[in-house]
């Protein structure tokens, strides 16, 4: 899939930042954890961070920003969250208007910047412990489902949680649920296996966001809470500008996962 | 199911001892690790150790006692594992000869006893975290099957492994992985769960130990390694002598199970 397995996160951020590389960041600079961006002006950070805080699952918090800063202190310093990202969304009244590749000229005084764990964080302990990582196999971006599971409204942000999936066997599943339930700040253990519509996902082969991968015969599919579940709450809240990243496009931090 | 959700460990042990009690263990003494016992002469030791030692999901050693002593002095100092137990089972050549209450009068100097963890001191924390344990539920011994899966071999002691079960639904498999993954000492995460034929279970309905129990219809059975597991590798072994506890009949320990 690429050439990047002893890059670092700073020579990561770097590629995508002079926009040498823009690429799905699932696979790289393993073992370091992966964050989901969520931009918003000041006035809405309040219910966006009630919104992280009562519903953990899909949005464990990493980091919040200063007013006006785009550098986020905790997690990488010196990175900047403008252009350190493959690529971003823009949301306008809750739709989204633009893909792009930095946000330089988008960038208000009153904007803050939430970091929000993101699942390719605990796929390297996966694949340390020989468990496939089916996406990764097959060099796609994860499938992501929008579900019937509501998240608790917090103000402006309400919506359904969005999952991602990773086929696995039985026993593949009972060692993933194991390992991924140790990565509290990356979505921990799965919300879901097996039906999909039991959670309301009509065609497991038509994901919402990212790409269809290949089940096989043995295997049944894993569901866990996605990083995606905030931008779904920012369209349903039709605010008046938003900037996420793109699914499966992350800030890559410097912090190690676990 | 009983009143004796009060009393320690060495309270109960004394129920037992005296006799006044004989009832299986499941749900007793919350909290406290359980363990299977496994008697055998001295000869046979270094086989059997070995067994656990490339076994240990199921076989989960927690003590040896020295030759010829029926105190097991790290688990329950002052303990007499001829009399603390409510049911034991005599093996002669590998063949079930009898179901007794002590086993004062078949004491022997050179034997050493095995203590291994066992699942019921699991279940506490999984009440605790509002999971459903049905056999204690619907007051019954727990059901334990012979799957088809092979032990690893260790001298004189080979055999399939049996797995206790527990119904759940998808999101309590997932709790209760999670929570079980960190009794390492009892057996540790799920081996299996939904078809009980792909580990060569022909009718959940008819478990080879124990009671059979109901499952609803939104649950799928849950398989645990089971510290009954050796008791069918010292009947493949037609050792001369073993004794063990009866399925469901535990070891009541004083150590806390995490």
């Amino acid at each position: 899939m690429n050439n990047f397995e002893d890059k670092t996160p700073q020579e990561m951020r770097q590629l995508f930042r002079t926009e040498e590389v823009i690429s799905p960041t699932s696979g790289l600079c393993d073992n370091y954890l992966q964050a989901n961006l969520v931009i918003l002006p000041e006035k809405l950070t309040f219910d966006f961070y009630n919104f992280c805080q009562i519903n953990p699952k899909p949005c464990p918090l990493l980091e919040m920003t200063n007013i006006g800063s785009f550098e986020p202190k905790k997690m990488a310093k010196g990175a900047d969250l403008r252009t350190d990202l493959p690529r971003y969304r823009i949301f306008r009244k809750g739709k989204l208007v633009e893909e792009v590749t930095n946000i330089k000229q988008y960038w208000q005084d009153d904007f803050v910047a939430f970091l929000i764990g993101c699942s390719f964080s605990f796929e390297a302990a996966m694949i340390e412990n020989k468990l496939p990582v089916r996406h990764i196999e097959e060099g796609k971006n994860v499938p992501m489902y929008i579900t019937d599971i509501p998240c608790q409204t917090a103000g402006y942000f309400s919506g359904n949680l969005v999952v991602s999936m990773r086929p696995l066997t039985t026993i593949q599943t009972i060692k993933a649920i194991e390992i991924t339930s140790k990565f509290t700040k990356a979505h921990g253990s799965p919300i879901h296996f097996g039906d999909p519509q039991k959670i309301g996902i009509p065609d497991i082969n038509n994901p919402d966001f990212g790409d269809a991968i290949s089940i096989k015969n043995d295997e049944i599919p894993v569901f866990w809470a996605c990083g995606v579940t905030p931008q779904l709450a920012i369209k349903n809240s039709k605010v008046e500008l938003a900037i996420t990243h793109a699914p499966g496009y992350m800030f890559i931090t410097d912090i190690k996962a676990n």
